[in-house]
């Protein structure tokens, strides 16, 4: 199976927002496609520093994750890449495409100068967490959210 | 003791490296101040998503943090605000500064039609994680850091 990486078009973002809320975690809090998706998605089409991208397959989009590319002071002037929302569709995890997609976040990253990929992964999701321990990831931070 | 929060000027970009730089987990990554620092500040001016934050009383620096808009899919599409090197100058830690900082942060998020913040704090900093707890943000995720 040949996967190709681009960044998401308008007409993938239904398929986009199934595979975001395809997920025990984060069903409830995604919602159902439609008007706030729409205009987030052309926030980050219009922002330079932000990329959702999509994984094809056989012309069917199987994964998605949006990556921000944020300047900062800390460590030594370094940008960061953060990357969320990752996503595989359900029939075809395990098999390595969350890997290849986090391959590409990093490449991304690093062409856009960053020296740092930072996430955050739900407590709930272990499986998740070892994902990224076993991708070199340290598990080093306590993550927090507040509605505003 | 009157607050003042505004966006960083290059002038001050020398007193914020030491800001930063003036703590345990801290020090070691942050370098002293040079090249570096300089264009990560003209990067984060340049960015429209991204917003360097000082708390000066009497004339001087005494606080920063830096401020990231970031639009999403996820969570039905909320945009959100990310918080980074959140510090307080050493001698005034403990008296609520901190807490003013976080609120400003809020107000900004909300401003710029955020739904949610997030932030990550080093697994070596009980306090501040207490310090987020306290303000009613859920210690919910774990946060996952790899250099690229």
């Amino acid at each position: 199976m040949e996967l190709v990486f681009r960044e998401a078009k308008r007409d993938d973002l239904q398929r986009v927002v199934e595979l975001i809320a395809d997920d025990a975690v984060a069903a409830r809090r995604t919602g159902s496609y439609g008007e706030p998706h729409v205009r987030a998605f052309e926030a980050i089409a219009a922002s330079p520093d932000n990329e959702l991208v999509v994984a094809e397959a056989e012309g069917v989009v199987i994964g998605v994750m949006q990556l921000t590319f944020i300047p900062g002071i800390s460590r030594n002037g370094a940008a960061r890449l953060l990357v969320e929302a990752v996503r595989v569709s359900r029939e075809l995890r395990g098999q390595g495409i969350g890997r290849l997609l986090m391959e590409h976040a990093h490449e991304r990253g690093r062409e856009r100068g960053c020296a740092l990929a930072q996430l955050t992964s739900d407590k709930q999701r272990p499986e998740a967490h070892r994902f990224y321990r076993n991708l070199g990831y340290e598990q080093s931070h306590e993550g927090f959210k507040l509605p505003l």
